[in-house]
């Protein structure tokens, strides 16, 4: 292996659920010129079924090792040990325990492939839960899944476009549980998590918004506790580390303020927000089509596009690469 | 009294509290040549004082009636009985009872033309909780003190844009209570609401997107179950009462769907979002200047600017009255 700058290290693609938009989407990204160098960690046989779907003229390039070099102009594929054969039989736009399985595997090689530096980190393309499940892989996704795979301690979840930067302490819970998980703790951990994240981005110290929980961050008190009992306490205990966190501001209105639009510069580098929706809610507002999916707190980079599989699409040849290309574009940066 | 067109029929303005940003925009708001016939309910020596620290030049027409006629280009102030004297010597920027008080006379006083049709609809300049509640009025605010002196059984408020229209159905409450406080009625109630006022903004048969409270709108049960337990159950009843409504969807992307801009039709004419911060964060995203809080339920037309006093400028001159002027127009659309 000859020594090379971090530019140089391929980003692995994960093929995602091969029933699923996943294959279409990446072999879209491999056909726009500034791709860049990056290693489809799957099965060559669905990246082929891909780019007849598509009517993309790519030759499929199998590597013998995933850092091997690649011809241009190619749909380079490492398909790593343990992938199944006949993967490109599965029925599009189903479940399948197969296709679940299958997405574990390539997951699963991608982080290792990380983990050793062989890769400079990973995009991953859409699985579905229940195919997952199906496998008997037990992760309500890939977040948890990698962070498993990781030994991370803890992991947070950001959503960023071009305008807006979004990190939330809970995710995939219902609204009454998310506020009964909600502590000090939770609020102090995602702060630093994004801290010490925020270098990756090249902003060694970023300005923090957080949002509170209630209406008008509890309004002294008349609309909720949460912000004086723990939220106001971490941002202090934040701010007592050296973190440039503010807040808790009212929810409607930090991520306006937060906004980085052209002539409206924004007033923080990223919004914390508390909740699922409150944060994702104005990420998407303007369209799912930019926007990205980071996993913070893994010792690697990984990004995914904002969507699932879109089961119902799948295989048309019609699904929206742009947010998989945000995705790559950002690993990239973040990857330098 | 002649017979007369609800065209002419003057907009109640009333004057909100006398040291905050109310007055400003309200003369800001009359020196542009198409705010239409209109009547300030309030104090002429407060109107005088914001025209003097806005440096317009607009004269002040006391009215001894309220839809007296009123020469043009000129400020029209009704001063409703009781209204106190002295009050342009009240300090800037504090909170003062008599301020409150002040501004409770004038929201009775509109309130009472408004249901006799002496004033085709009402716009509120900004109050202030504190004042309002020293001076011994004891409501949160505009809507619940409206709600009151009308008589009428439920309100919703209805935050409004150029892109979006978006029906609360929980307001002024912690998050936690917030939860609580909804149930299959208070879901049916609001899309009564809505379908009953959607005919005064011309769409006889809105399509109302309905948002969930949970994540996914609960994943099927895995993120929450007040989707299934009564949202869902909601909808049908709505339904089968020939309401248009639909969902309950993801809420963070039933505003990027609703979303009605050039190139971008919504799917819906309005959303009805569970909690004050589903909604109106998307609301406010792209900035509070052209944001209209409109009552729905009341017997008659009621908006508002989407802002508040603003003690900390009040009196300099400077505020933007552009939301005022956004609540004027969409008054005066409503009461046509």
């Amino acid at each position: 292996m000859t020594s090379r700058t971090l530019h140089d290290t391929p980003l692995a693609l994960t093929m995602g659920d091969a029933a699923g938009i996943g294959p279409e989407i990446i072999v879209r990204s491999l056909a726009v010129h500034d791709a860049g160098r990056c290693v489809v960690v799957g099965s060559a046989e669905v990246m082929r079924r891909a780019l007849t779907q598509t009517g993309l003229l790519l030759p499929v390039a199998v590597l013998d090792a995933p850092d091997d070099p690649a011809p241009p102009n190619c749909v380079p594929v490492w398909q790593p040990p343990g992938l199944a054969d006949g993967l490109a039989t599965l029925a599009m736009g189903q479940v399948q325990a197969a296709a679940g399985r299958a997405a574990a595997c390539c997951i699963e090689a991608a982080a290792r492939l990380a983990l050793a530096g062989t890769v400079a980190g990973i995009v991953t393309a859409p699985i579905h839960k229940e195919a997952l499940a199906a496998s008997g892989v037990d992760f309500p996704g890939h977040t948890e899944m990698l962070q498993a795979l990781a030994g991370a301690p803890a992991v947070r979840m950001m959503l960023a476009n071009d305008e807006l930067r979004v990190v939330l302490v809970t995710i995939h819970v219902a609204l009454r549980r998310a506020i009964e998980l909600l502590d000090f703790d939770a609020v102090l951990q995602t702060l630093r998590i994004v801290q010490a994240s925020a270098r990756q981005w090249g902003i060694p110290q970023p300005r923090i918004g957080v949002a509170g929980l209630n209406p008008h961050a509890g309004e002294g008190g008349l609309f909720g506790d949460e912000e004086r009992l723990f939220i106001a306490p971490a941002i202090a205990a934040a701010v007592a580390e050296g973190i440039d966190a503010r807040g808790p501001f009212a929810p409607d209105t930090v991520f306006m303020r937060a906004r980085n639009a052209p002539g409206h510069p924004g007033e923080f580098d990223v919004v914390v927000a508390m909740t699922h929706d409150h944060g994702l809610i104005p990420v998407k507002y303007l369209g799912v089509e930019q926007g990205v999916n980071v996993t913070l707190g893994l010792p690697f980079v990984r990004t995914s596009p904002d969507h699932g599989t879109a089961f119902d699409i799948a295989g048309r040849g019609i699904a929206d690469a742009r947010s998989f290309q945000a995705a790559l574009a950002m690993a990239r940066r973040l990857a330098v």
